[in-house]
């Protein structure tokens, strides 16, 4: 690096670094606020997104202009296009965290001991949390409103691409902040895109007290090795779909379509097929011919490469890496298994720890898949596109955490939280 | 290093990982065996302490022999010793884990969804445990017993001093896994004592789910910015008593003596003393007075001094170092503070998130600062050395935790372990 480059590295710093302490100090204040205050500031933000949607969708217009030259792919344009539709949903997503009962602050558990005293654990926020993702601008509307309803402070770092969708987004949520009279400082964001920025706030542990990555497995991994600060895993899901010997045909075939090709860039889509050999001969031609009905791809071991030829249908071989692979597209690898053991190995073995479903008439042979089968979460007769915190009941989410410490499964508000215990006594001291 | 001293630490990372992979496969068979056997085990390691404490206390001997030749302090040297009445207390430590409530298989939560999804939140292991701890034999028996209880795996690499020791102590854990035809593969403890094995351990992220170390300050640090693997941290408490204008005088005096003198050396004990302004002039007096009874040693603001010259008691003035010291020992920091916000102020400050306490008859006072200290523990009128999960009616603990991720305060066997969903449909596929 040039001496130019080093101290421009090091004025970041000193305004990463003062970013962080008046960071520090929000938290205190959300935690103390009512919630209806912190509510009162999700729908101003709301509203300040619906009426300021010009500027965000010309600062949008500049993003995709940028993207287009630098020849960034249609998908990848996908995530980085903002609409009116997009934005107006965004705000929704605001005014719906508003309306979710409040997760600070709640007695999670109080008893009183033999001598008197009596002990409570209620939920407080986790203090300072850096967001670091790629293209998606929203990410900057639902992760900053979930910090902020769980009384977080947020350091949002955003994609170069979408650097001034982001920024107008921002603005918004800051708008919200200022209108119920809160620390604007609770959601900021770098004062550059300069990569540096993130090595300086993986270095943070003075300042930041949780990393939550969203992206792409070499961002995570690159995250995870860096930070001086925990990281709460966010890795995609490579998840698994087990057709067992006792399964309903047409239930069967029903799942399976639709937790591959339902979407298949979301996280929780179906990667692999297992299909138990005592019925492979019966179900998986017609399982075949659906997915490839619906234009999916297959990879398939010998079992299944031989049932495809035999009807007809297009397949390739896969190789032992497509076992570890997460397609996020219209591509699915099929495997004969002999049997739930054979399933539950291959999954604990290959799978992420996402989501991972059994389909059975055999209530024994589900409990011990969801027994035996080590991920966040495990379904049993259903569609593992269902793995997502809305669909479970607990509004947005920041993903779908797949480390095994603090949350694991969707993380929402109510997940962004830690607790302290309150001691009341009455002059106790301790023999 | 040397070419051989290469191959050493080559040969350990094998040993290393090959230790890893074979506790891997642990955790999924503690989380399927029943209470019984995992209670079972911790009974017979209970009796093999007993049976073999000859075995035990002759290993010891050699410890302390080493260690009085390297020439430990005695504080070090007491940690270090066992007794029969020490060897006692841990197989009694062991029968209490194992009458304690299963923390496994525990429906945590359990709610529908309108389209008929049944999801059920259940405690699971967390897997690999890595515990790095210094000179006290008998934490090999306390955590590995609540890492089994809690169907963890566990290696445990203990200080050198006390290798021997924790050696025999291990393998009495070991003989109860194999009465119990539990793998023994769950307890294990590194092959050599080489330093190596604790940069081996950290750098294992792949076979090991969290690091969770017990012992200094310089240590954890250490570990915390070496890790790959997450760490949970435990770091000692520097806990403060603030005395607010309310108090009531004889009960401050009994609760700081006893949170101060009670015993000094744990992390639970106060290290600072705050006192409110309006009540200084007349309590200050006695209640150093009691200190220096007690033989506590004062290191005092300049109004504490002044108050502690005119009574003719023994003080120093205390360094801005006083106030970030843990001292471990007979020695306490005071100061005069002007209200409740300036101490919340010094103690969110300066204090290490452990362990708060505050003294007042004004129950919205004690309010305030419960809601506005930020620590694991925040206490009103008693003493911070019932900072302990024994206290708390928890059973052993492993320690207290500094972090706010994942466990806070206390954690027993149910803070080691996470969750996962389980989702049980009848065919619903997302629409």
């Amino acid at each position: 690096m040039t001496a130019e480059a080093l101290r421009a590295v090091d004025d970041l710093r000193v305004q990463m670094e003062e970013m962080g302490r008046a960071a520090r100090g929000a938290p205190a204040v959300l935690a103390q606020t009512s919630p209806q205050s912190k509510n009162r500031a999700l729908r101003a933000a709301a509203a300040a997104l619906r009426d300021r949607q010009g500027e965000i969708l010309a600062a949008n217009d500049q993003d995709m202009a940028a993207a287009t030259t630098k020849g960034l792919s249609p998908a990848l344009l996908d995530r980085l296009k903002l609409t009116p539709e997009r934005i107006d949903s965004m705000a929704k997503g605001l005014e719906d965290i508003a309306d979710f009962p409040d997760p600070i602050g709640r007695e999670l558990e109080a008893w009183e001991r033999p001598n008197g005293l009596r002990i409570t654990r209620v939920s407080v926020p986790l203090g300072v949390i850096g967001i670091i993702y790629e293209s998606r601008p929203n990410v900057t509307a639902d992760a900053g409103a979930l910090c902020l309803k769980s009384g977080n402070a947020a350091i949002l770092r955003g994609g170069s691409e979408s650097a001034r969708s982001s920024a107008a987004i921002l603005a918004c949520l800051r708008d919200g902040l200022a209108a119920a009279d809160l620390p604007v400082a609770a959601l900021q964001r770098p004062p550059s895109q300069d990569r540096a920025a993130v090595g300086i706030l993986l270095g943070m542990s003075e300042t930041v007290d949780v990393i939550i990555p969203r992206g792409g497995r070499g961002l995570i991994e690159r995250i995870r090795n860096e930070s001086k600060v925990p990281v709460m895993s966010h890795l995609d899901g490579l998840c698994h779909t087990y057709v067992h010997q006792d399964a309903d045909p047409q239930m069967a075939r029903d799942i399976v379509v639709n937790a591959k090709m339902r979407r298949t860039g979301i996280c929780g889509a179906t990667e692999t097929l297992l299909v138990d050999e005592a019925i492979h001969a019966s179900l998986l031609p017609s399982l075949l011919r659906d997915l490839v009905d619906a234009d999916c791809e297959i990879r398939g071991d010998a079992q299944v490469v031989a049932c495809a030829e035999a009807e007809n249908l297009p397949v390739q071989a896969a190789t032992a890496a497509d076992w570890d692979t997460e397609y996020l597209a219209p591509i699915l690898s099929v495997r004969v298994v002999k049997d739930i053991h054979a399933a539950i190995d291959h999954i604990n073995r290959h799978g992420s720890h996402h989501t991972e479903a059994i389909i059975t008439r055999d209530q024994r042979a589900a409990d011990r898949f969801q027994e035996a089968v080590d991920a966040g979460i495990v379904m049993h007769n259903t569609s593992t596109q269902y793995a997502d915190g809305g669909e479970f009941g607990m509004g947005a989410e920041i993903g779908i955490s797949t480390g095994k410490l603090h949350a694991r499964g969707p993380v929402g508000a109510d997940q962004l939280t830690s607790y302290k215990y309150l001691v009341r006594g009455q002059g106790q001291v301790r023999p």
